[in-house]
């Protein structure tokens, strides 16, 4: 349990790799005064953003529509990552079709015939830590930039 | 992917041996006006509370500080658990020395040298699930109470 510290490009890649396979992620978002709320919701990665399916009247669904701000998490230790972002408007309805695809290729879940608009959460601060000695450069992104 | 549902006897001892067996917990706080913060943390399980290390000066002590709601969440798919509650007071010195010894001894790292309380965080409603046979029968502890 003492591996050596990655460098930033090869957790940079490790990232990359997690937001491309993973199909899970903790999605933390909270009321307007302060109640915090975390679920396990399927995800896909398109490069820029997590698209994240949340029913319209899940808690999740009713903060994020109330204050936009979300935290999401994904992995165990050693190779766990987390961010910050706030999800924005749904896609058009060209984008959206074509997500909506690739979600329930990876997933296996087509959110399409439910109330659950697939909705983009690009991250702005990205954080990545396998063991104690990482904990100095763990930050990847900041202001939604790459920082290695 | 599509074993059959567990029985609540068998989710309840998946629960309490991720509980008492794993290092790492994803918590989730808020600020007082609702932004969600979510970070993994070492925690340990004494049979009715988490207890989670949180530095005093962190987002999440903060948020603590301030709203003492928390919601936490273990495991990657298939074998999650997550839960909600609010974090308690310190315990009596006598007992949080017995727990800084359970708590170094499980995790590696030894609060009592450090500005990090121990809050235990007793769960108010825990949900386990696994495969979506299982999401009708989820929740095993309302209110406090195990219902399984």
């Amino acid at each position: 349990m003492s591996a050596d510290p990655r460098s930033g490009g090869q957790r940079r890649r490790d990232t990359e790799h997690r937001l491309t396979h993973d199909i899970d992620v903790w999605v933390a978002s909270a009321s307007a005064d302060g109640a915090p709320y975390l679920v396990p919701l399927s995800f896909d990665w398109d490069g820029e953003a997590l698209l994240v399916a949340t029913p319209t009247d899940s808690p999740t669904g009713r903060n994020l529509a109330a204050t936009r701000n979300r935290s999401a998490g994904a992995g165990p230790h050693p190779r766990r990552v987390h961010d910050r972002g706030r999800s924005r408007g749904p896609r058009d309805r060209r984008a959206a079709a074509a997500a909506g695809d690739r979600f329930a290729a990876r997933t296996g879940f087509d959110p399409r015939g439910h109330p659950v608009p697939l909705i983009p959460h690009p991250p702005r601060r990205i954080q990545a830590c396998r063991e104690v000695n990482e904990l100095p450069h763990r930050e990847l992104m900041r202001d939604g930039r790459w920082s290695v």
